[in-house]
């Protein structure tokens, strides 16, 4: 039911690289110098503190890539929407879409007749873009009738400073389940390997104990923890 | 069945603005004063140069609007991979979705047991959406079996450089058909607002006399009459 | 001393157009009727709304282009940093640099000492550029000798929500001052025009209440009275 | 004289990744699996039949980080107009600017008389900027009357489809002779790392036997070797 996403790469000693282009601007140093005395400890401290005031370019040098599958066409149309990222998707111009892969919410998997509903509607979906096709409609044009939360696989790069900004939207309580739920997992994803870019990160209850939504869930998040958990 | 596009907003005297752009860098005028002088034909024949020698930044200070009705979530979702230009979007979670609003692709329409198919799965959709939220599914989920060629409404803002890119990929005859007849409608909406500006655009089979497609159609185009006719 | 800012073009009924954008979103209404019954009044609470809850991308339909002289190529470098946004500038390959134009920082003009050391400078420095020249060095580099305080003009597009953006940074007290001034100019100019759009604009000290710098001013904006007096 | 690059960061295994990118479009495989069975040449082939049909946006995958010092600010201006990158460059706001570092073109020192005469007006301006910095005029001010070629140092990121764009650009022999020769580092850089994504790159002598040029130089390069060879 739910998508699967994996790191297909990403910078190396990506932290160090962030906050090095960081010293650069305030430094006499060359700029190929600036790995020097960099350790674990100094880049965390400094790039908190790059974070707290704003100056958020230097996390750009570090860019992380995703392989995602699984994710419906409604959680993609909303995810590419973020213009300063890449992505490559599968496309239903080219790729025939051999069985019945339909995303169910669980809003719906919860309430069985709205299960049995879902079911059985996908499963007509498909069948009807079978029929569409052996009567020699182009499959590009079949697909019109494959219901929007049909699956997707996509590849995904996007740079830390962008990330901060996904997470910060999509990791909000109110965002929709699906698009949050890949957020918290490409979080917990790149802090396995960037612990020092992403120490804190999330909707600005977390990081910075405001709330922008019109209507607030009134249930702030205390910690990173409560957020990664609350998902994974 | 097709797109309804209009033009909302549009740099007032676009072409103008454009060329005294591109003035200001080869020139010792101030920026102020560089509207002096620049009578049609002289705007015209200058842009013409410099979409000859791919100086088109100046391009991007005129800027166009479209309301666009009637548009396929498939196209919507192509169309917001665009990443250089501007969109407002109806949103699925927010406005229920009240009758069955799905395009039909043409190829579909053209085969009478195709259409009967397809209009008899999407109202078997549409009465799936009705009743998971009369289970108690959010609208946000039931939209997930809605087809994917459900309607959608939006608002487009573009610049005039990546309306001429847009329109190289989109008017070509390989191009999905549905946003190839909205570019196409674009096309005519900003020619008769600013002729300068795009007297010639479209395909590289039109504009270069190249093509760049793996599997050629083998019918370029010779003129943009033959382009727009073609599908409006 | 100061730079000439001059609006060059904007979206007309610019507000308005932003508005109707955002209410797209939210509404079953059809993108081209969406400006029936959006008045003035209507028009700014809705974008005020709107900035509140963060709900930015609406702000992007509405695009405003300024003609700009006598800034110098200090800030003119700084400006382009700025990468969601379209310039012209002039070149200086192209365009001869016939007489002294350097840009006198105000700190140096108000020591009369450092004032003449610096005229006397910039103008031993266009001499030779002129000596240079006549030895047969192109002006493309002739100019490396030139002050970096050098005037230029340039054309700069940017939409409303980066305007905001820039004006968040560049009208902070702790800014540069060219490029502060230079944000002032630009906000006066569209809230002659568009004041719906930036009724509220400027830097967190204004605009939130709260200050990111490490080493604040403890001069916060009381109003953007305040802020505009502060520098026309 | 001359700048000096090097890679400070780059994407593992970069071809791959955006072989792989490109192959999920076309495939019903899932993205996580995508990397198996892509050997080097097939890479290769892969990649070079993506640029010729032009479809570019699998090499947005693959990102590279550069560390360059010693480049005049008359070069760091044009560069940092390529808005699809980013950048993080030594401040002359916060740096003072201890020593004389002009870069002086080659035009200059192949003339004995004018070298002399830039070696002179650069020691004079940097006197100055000392003798104003005395005064008591911030750095940020008195910086003003330094010459526009004094060096910087930044670190530039760039992922490889807007790398092939400014290769197109910058390694023109028309191109200013700074950025040219900065480019020729970057793309010998690149080609040591990911020759199958650098394969063929440079202006469109090179890649597609034509020349936009206005004024073409009539020396079309025959291969990349005589390209790079040219400069380093």
């Amino acid at each position: 039911m739910a998508c699967e996403v994996k790191l297909a790469a990403f910078t190396p000693d990506a932290a160090r690289v962030a906050a090095s282009a960081a010293r650069l601007c305030y430094s006499a140093s060359r700029a190929s110098d600036l790995f020097d005395g960099l350790d674990s400890e100094k880049t965390g401290e400094f790039l908190l503190k790059l974070r707290k005031i704003g100056h958020l370019s230097p996390f750009e040098h570090a860019v992380f890539t995703f392989a995602i599958d699984g994710l419906s066409r409604v959680a993609s149309h909303q995810l590419v929407r973020h213009r300063l990222a890449s992505f490559s998707q599968q496309s239903q111009r080219y790729v025939t879409m051999g069985a019945q892969r339909v995303v169910t919410p669980p809003s719906v998997a919860a309430i069985p007749e709205a299960a049995a509903i879902f079911e059985e509607q996908a499963n007509a979906a498909h069948a009807a873009y079978q029929r569409l096709a052996e009567l020699g409609v182009p499959k590009e044009d079949a697909r019109f009738i494959l219901p929007h939360g049909w699956e997707t696989s996509l590849m995904l790069t996007m740079n830390a400073r962008e990330l901060h900004h996904f997470f910060s939207l999509r990791l909000c309580r109110r965002a929709q389940w699906e698009i949050r739920f890949l957020a918290t997992k490409m979080l917990a994803l790149v802090r396995s390997c960037a612990l020092e870019l992403f120490d804190s990160s999330g909707p600005p209850c977390l990081t910075d104990g405001t709330c922008h939504e019109e209507h607030g869930c009134g249930r702030p998040y205390a910690n990173i923890d409560e957020l990664l958990l609350d998902q994974l």
